[in-house]
This record gives C-alpha cells, sequence and structure tokens, in this order.
C-alpha cells in the first residue's frame, strides 16, 4: 500500500468520525427527545475525545512524514497536495494547543453558559462579567499557544476565515463603512416607501414548506440526498456530500422567517452537495482544527453561499417578479391586495434595530463589525469588559442611531460569547463581500445570467459556482478561489455596488 | 481512582460508541435520504471497527485484572460484581474468534444477500445453496473457536440466548408439540369460528398511529425518553434508557399490521426504559458478544416482553371489552357492525400458513421449531444443503398440514441465513415460554392484576416487570431472573397453559 493510501485511510476514519458527530448533532436538535439530552452528552464527547485523539497522534505525524515526498512533485494545485498540505497545516497546530486549557474552554461552558442565561434575564451583565473575563483570558492562552505575528486574535481567526487577520479586517470594516454609513442615514431619513402588514398575516406552516421547499429544489438542492426539517434554531450540517440536512422554523405569524430561512439553508447546502465526489471521506472534506466534517472551505466561504442564494437571489426584483403569483395562489387571502413589487419592497425594508438576528441585509453588517472590533479590543486589552454595555450603546449610536434600553437588547444577546466562540463573526460579513464578487463574476463570465434567472432557470448559476467554488471543496483557500474565478482576492467593492444600487433604487435616493 | 471507576470508564467509552452505532442505523433507517445509503456504510463500519477494536484490546484485559480482586468478596448478586463477570466472559470469548475469520463472515454478507435476492425472485434455490453452504461453513468455524461440550450449535446460542443449548431446545420443543400439534389440529378440523373481513378495510394512517400510540402510553412507554417513528420492518432500538425508540408500518388496507406492531415494540421499548439508571452506559447495558448497546438480558428476554404485551396483555378478551369502543369511535364507518368480542375472536384467529412473519401467536412457534431443527441439522451435518427444499416442505406438511407450492414461499423467505445470523431463531419460542411465565408469576404475586388489566390500570404490571426484570437489564441470566421472579427455570407448562385455555375457549373445543 502506498504512502498516501495509508494517509487517506487514516484520514477517511477520522472524517467518518467528525461526520458521525455531526449526525448525533442533527438528532439531538430535530429528533432526540428530552430525556435523551445527558446520555447524548456522553456520545457526543466520546466520539469527539477519539476524532481529536486520533488526529492529534503520533501516527498522524508518522503518516504525514511518509506521504509528503510521495507528493512534493505533485502540481501545486493538486487535490492529493493539497490533502497532504492542509493537513499538515491543521497538525501543526493542532499539536501546539495543550489538551489541558482545550478542557478548561470546554469546561467552562456550561457554567458560563448558565451565567449568561441568567444575566440576559435579570438584564444584569455584572453577573455575565466575570465569566466573560475568564472566556477571553483562556482564548488569550489559546493565541499564545497558536502563535501569531501581529496580533493576538489573529491566531483565533485561523479557525473560522484562516486569511484574515486584525489588519485586513479593518482595512475592510473602514472602507464598508464609508459607504455605508451615510447610506443607511439617507434610507433612514427617507423613511418607510411601502408597506409591510401583510408579512404578518396567519400563514398555515405546512404551505410554507411547500413553497419555501419548491424553491430550494429550483435552486438545485438534491432532495435525494438531503431533507428539510424543524429546529429551534435554523442551520445545515453534511455527512459527506451524500447526506446534507437543513432545518428551518416555522412563524405561523410571519411569513419571511422560514421562507427566506429555507433559502439561506439551502445556499449552505448546495455548497456541501456541489463538492467533488473524489473528495469525500478525504482531508479536503475535514476541518481538522474545528473538529467538523464540512466541505466548504471557511465559515465565511460557506456564509457567502447561503447569502448568495438568499440575498443576491431570493431578495431580488426579478425573483419576486417571478414566483410572487405562486405564492399568491398558495395564500389568496393574506396576499390578496398585494403586487409583487410592494412585496419586494416589504422583504427589502432597511430599519436600524438592536437584534442581530432579526436585521436586514443592510444593517447586519454594522451588528457584526460592533462585536467584532469588541472582540479585538478585549484581546488585547484596549477594552475592558466592565466597560462593554457603554462602548456597546455607542457603538450602536454610531453605526445605526439606536441605542438598546437594556443589556438584554444589547450586549447580552448573542449566546456565542458564553460558548467561547471568539472569531466567527467576522466570516457574515466576510460571507456578504464574497458573495458581491461570486455574483459579478458570474454576470462577467454568463451574459445572459439575468434573463436566466429572472426565467427561473437556476442551472447556469450553480453550474457555474459548482465550477469555481463548490467541487474544490477545502482544496483552494478563500482568496485561491477568488483569485481564480473573479482575477482578485477579497474585495468589497463589488458588494458596495450591489447594495448601493439596490438601496437607492428601493429608497429612490439619488 | 479506584481500579473499578478505570474499568468503568473503559466500558462507558465502548457503551457510548455502540449507542452511537444504534442512532447511525436507527437514522438509515428511518430518516436518511436514499443517497446517504455509501457513505453511512462507513461510517458503521469505522464505528464497529473502533468499538470492538476497544473491547478486545490488551486494556480490557489489563484493566479487568486489575478490579477482578477488587470485587471478589462483593455479594454474588451485587451489580458491580455482574458488570466485571459478564466482561470477563464476553471478552474471553471474543478473544477466541480471530479477526480473519469475521471479516470473512463480514464479508460474504452483501453476496450472499444479493445471491438469497435473485433466487428468491426466481424461486430459484440452487442460486442461493452455494452460499448458504459457505455461511454454514464459516459459522462451524466460528463455534470450534468459540468451543463447545456438545453441539457446535451450543456455541453459537451463546450470542443470542446464552443459557439455551440443542439439548434443553429439543426437549423444550417436544414437550410443546405434544401439546400444540393436537390442539392446532382440533383448530383446523374446528374451521373459521368468527368474521375478520372488517380487518381489511381503509383505515386511515393518521389514525391508526393516535389510537396504537395511547394504548402504548397506557402501558408505560415514556415519550420523553421515547419516539415512534415508521420504518420498512419494525423495530425498538435504545441509545441508553433515556432515549428508546419504536418504529411501525402502516398498512392501510389491514388495521392489526401496526397496531400489533405498536404494542410489540412497545414491550421491547419499555423493557429498555426500565433499566435501572445506575447501569447506564455500564457492562450491563452493553452485549459485547453482539457489538449493540441494550438493556435486555437476552433475546428471548426481550421477545419475552415484546409478546407479553402484544399478545398476553393485548390480545385478550378483556383488552377489547375495555379498548374496542374507543377504537370504533375512531374508525366509526370501518367497525360499524362489529362487537368487541368479534373484534378479539378475528385478531386471534389461527390459520396454518406459509410465511413465518405474517403467522398468527400460536402457529409461529412451528415456523421457529422448523427453521431451528433445519440450523442444527446444517451445523452437525446430519442434513445437507440440497435437501434443504424438501425437509422444509416435509416439516411444513408435519407441523402445520400445509406445503408451501415454491421455495420462495418455504426455505427461501428468511434474511436471516444470507445475513449469516444463525442461532436467533430459537429466541421467539423462548420469548413465548418466558412470557408465560412472567404472566402466571404476577397473577399469583398480585391477586388483583387481572381487574387491574380489565380496567385499563397497566401500572402495577409494569412496576411487577420493572422489579422482576426490567431494572435488572443485563446483570442477572434469564434462568436467574426467572427462578428469582417465579421459582424455576425456563419450563413451557404456563405458556402451555395459557395456550390451551386461550384457544380452546376461542375455537370451542372440549
Amino acid at each position: 500500500m502506498s504512502a498516501y493510501q495509508s494517509f487517506r485511510d487514516h484520514i477517511a476514519q477520522i472524517n467518518d468520525l467528525l461526520n458521525v458527530f455531526n449526525i448525533l448533532n442533527w438528532d439531538s436538535h430535530t429528533q432526540m427527545p428530552h430525556g435523551g439530552a445527558e446520555t447524548r452528552g456522553h456520545q457526543l464527547a466520546t466520539i469527539i475525545q477519539i476524532a481529536q485523539e486520533r488526529f492529534a497522534s503520533d501516527t498522524t505525524a508518522r503518516l504525514l512524514d511518509a506521504v509528503e515526498p510521495e507528493v512534493e512533485d505533485d502540481d501545486y494545485y493538486s487535490y492529493r497536495r493539497r490533502e497532504v498540505q492542509n493537513t499538515r497545516w491543521a497538525y501543526d497546530i493542532a499539536r501546539r494547543i495543550p489538551a489541558t486549557l482545550m478542557s478548561r474552554v470546554v469546561g467552562l461552558r456550561p457554567t458560563a453558559e448558565q451565567a449568561w442565561v441568567d444575566a440576559k434575564k435579570h438584564n444584569d451583565f455584572a453577573r455575565f462579567a466575570p465569566y466573560l473575563q475568564q472566556a477571553f483570558d483562556y482564548q488569550k492562552q489559546l493565541a499564545e499557544a497558536i502563535g501569531y505575528v501581529d496580533h493576538p486574535y489573529d491566531a483565533l481567526l485561523l479557525r473560522y476565515e484562516p486569511e484574515m487577520n486584525v489588519e485586513r479586517l479593518r482595512y475592510l470594516f473602514n472602507t464598508m463603512k464609508a459607504t455605508l454609513i451615510p447610506l443607511l442615514q439617507k434610507i433612514v431619513a427617507r423613511g418607510d416607501v411601502a408597506r409591510s402588514d401583510f408579512l404578518y398575516g396567519d400563514y398555515d406552516e405546512g404551505k410554507q414548506r411547500e413553497f419555501a421547499l419548491g424553491l430550494a429544489k429550483q435552486f438545485g438542492y438534491d432532495l435525494n440526498r438531503g431533507r428539510l426539517d424543524i429546529s429551534a434554531h435554523p442551520f445545515e450540517v453534511s455527512f459527506t456530500r451524500n447526506d446534507v440536512r437543513i432545518t428551518t422554523r416555522y412563524q405561523r405569524n410571519y411569513l419571511p422567517g422560514a421562507l427566506f430561512g429555507v433559502l439561506h439553508e439551502t445556499g449552505h447546502a448546495i455548497y456541501e452537495q456541489g463538492a467533488s465526489p473524489t473528495l469525500t471521506r478525504t482531508a479536503l472534506t475535514t476541518d481538522f482544527l474545528g473538529n467538523y466534517a464540512v466541505a466548504g472551505v471557511s465559515f465565511g466561504a460557506h456564509e457567502s453561499q447561503s447569502r448568495l442564494w438568499e440575498n443576491q437571489v431570493g431578495r431580488s426584483r426579478a425573483f419576486w417578479q417571478l414566483h410572487f403569483p405562486t405564492l399568491q395562489r398558495t395564500f389568496p387571502d393574506q396576499l390578496a391586495n398585494v403586487t409583487a413589487d410592494e412585496f419586494y419592497c416589504a422583504v427589502n425594508r432597511v430599519r436600524p434595530s438592536f437584534i442581530r438576528v432579526e436585521a436586514d441585509e443592510m444593517t447586519y453588517n454594522f451588528h457584526i463589525m460592533l462585536r467584532v472590533e469588541i472582540e479585538i479590543g478585549l484581546l488585547d486589552g484596549s477594552i475592558n469588559v466592565a466597560d462593554l454595555p457603554e462602548i456597546w450603546r455607542a457603538k450602536m449610536q454610531e453605526y445605526l442611531g439606536v441605542v438598546p434600553p437594556t443589556d438584554t437588547l444589547g450586549v447580552l444577546q448573542d449566546i456565542h460569547w458564553s460558548m467561547a466562540s471568539i472569531g466567527s463573526f467576522c466570516t457574515y460579513t466576510v460571507g456578504n463581500v464574497m458573495s458581491g464578487q461570486w455574483m459579478a463574476a458570474a454576470r462577467r463570465d454568463l451574459p445572459t445570467l439575468d434573463s436566466n434567472l429572472s426565467g427561473g432557470n437556476y442551472a447556469p448559476l450553480l453550474a457555474w459556482l459548482t465550477e469555481h467554488v463548490y467541487r474544490h471543496a477545502r482544496a483552494y483557500s478563500p482568496n485561491e478561489l477568488l483569485i481564480r474565478a473573479t482575477g482578485e482576492p477579497l474585495n468589497p467593492d463589488a458588494y458596495l455596488t450591489y447594495i448601493s444600487e439596490k438601496y437607492s433604487d428601493l429608497y429612490d435616493i439619488a
């Protein structure tokens, strides 16, 4: 057996274990009866422990040492070489992280989460502050263990968006603010331009499901390798490209929630389903640092697909000119006196608000910038935990012009920090930016793209994205993918043009 | 850390892995999209391989050596001592089985199963014969590896019904035949005594589900730790006592299928749910030889519970006198002119038939005896594979008085042999026999049992079974449980009395 084959077999079993971990999580959130939670926790812990032990083992080192000479003459872009290279990169980082530190991080979570729930309930930030301090102290230690050149936050970003660092994030955010802040001010000054009352009617869940899933199938979501279930918090998860599942949550009195939620998760799902079959059970569908089986190359790249299909396709005027009649037939009473254009305007309404997960396509970016800036400051010591509520309010005022009346509606709203998840927020905005680049490049390459989309023919766009993004799974970094497909690395210009044109038109701004 | 704690931690992770294996299987049969089958196969193989390696490892031997002195002065019936003792017993057997032989057994399955499907489809036993021969040759080698005193079949029974052997099975079957064959002849001579046309009406699946699940809950199935789904072949599976799931298959045109199927699986489920919480993730909820996480102590003991709740409770006259009015309200048109007594008679109709899985409560035992006698003969060489079709027909004539017109309806009907599953058939009849003993002992201990059951109060019976059977999980062997609860080991008298009285009454036989 070749060194490469031995290496591949070893990785394949780690990939199996991480896919099993995904299955257990999916079941926990969609099927498991309440009573099963405690023992499910043990099952999850055992699987992840075995996967981690196997990856960080001397066996992995031995197999890497043996396979590296075998692939060193491969083409720089060959999948085989990338399998080995990516594994070596992750292995060297994983070996630098002390097991004791990781168990402290994991051990803090349950109490920190409980303190967060308690603090949020009583609008009392002080109850959560010591746990938040502890969480960031551990993350500082983690950053030191991993190592970095300029800023400790860069080490934490490796897990989520490996090519990002503090310097690039600051430049990105400043560029975006220069366009988005004045635009938002004009939108707010303009006020509501269309009605949206009909979004809050009585919408049967079964019909919501049928309509949304119909669109998902038209986008190209293959239900022979997927399914849609219900969960409290919507998500997508894959167990190889052959079994990619999504969930949603139906709100009977608010139509857009499940509708755009399904389109969003569908974007994630078709990314996973589009990975090359040759990469199944390989290092190129394994996130070793995150202990996660996944085809998407980074959180931002993944988010670029959910946002592309949800927003750039699913919230476009052409989309609703085509699909609104069907929606209206599905809900004839609720949408009796509504036009396609009114529907399009309503689902694109911009309104600064306190809560990130309820934010519209445009203001969402400010919720992200605020959080990332706070994380960076907490990690380098330029911000103190005690000052967080005040800093939160100041940034909300600066970016969105609204100030949450309570910490529950402000600094305490997200679960992330209580779970020691630091460094992932930026990937939402990175995803928005990338989605603009993909769409611009697809338009450049496919002259008939817009007429295809207007006619409901999504196959050319899916084929383009599969060719340039999906099939490669984790073989090429986000910037490699972007450069190969668009000619340049991450760049917000296309996204800012898209946002400016869309909202200038919607809000009739010169 | 004590040697016992180290031992327990090691076993707990093996138990987690086997529970995970159960979850993956449940998902495969109830939720997984078709496309997921191939990679699911890899995931299952990886999990079971890791579990087997861990159990048959030197670590297990070292931990056993260390813990045995620590528990040797424990009470003979203490759970702690039994955890160690049962693990040692299984470990010594597992170490005697060559890994190469097991991989040959497993490797034969896909081709053997394909040959069986093909042979069954074309009614051509010769196509399956060579694979059957090979399967039994491997099973002979397995029996030699495990070791036995009297008969190689005894070694194969260890996996399913460890206290059974060929001698005891022959005695059991002969005793049963002496009563059941003449009784069946009288029943057949009597002919149908009641109508059963109404069982084949048009029964809405949703209402079938609601009614059957209502009964399951009344029996004591805790849905906070369980759920009911649909699968092609009904089954029960547990992922610790905290998550015990059942499945069924609804036949729109035949009411008893799902109805009694759910009661049957409920019996399995409440056995699993009734295990003592202190035994979760221990050796006493792990079947090491079968690589299966389960609380039931043997296949027969498990079957005794499904059959007790399905047949002794669920097919009794008192049961339908109580519940038929509700069933009639659920299906008012379909059951308009039917009485409770007619329904009771219809669901207890005895009719010799070709197919085991469609057989009634009484003739089922003959289908089992026939198969077990053939397995024993194939293993000791007293029966040749080539003669099977003829032997099958002869035994069908002898026991049931009917002869299948084709091998598809005869020797080729079961999937078991193509899967190298040899030794499990007897557990169905052992389960029937045990169910008679439990019920007789419960009646003896609980003078008001029958009036409780007539009134729909199942709690006293559940409490008695939990006390004497369920809570102990795999701590005591089936005969230990029987002796402690009933005063004697496996004995068919009570079951034969139950069957004779029930069917003499139903068929008006003196």
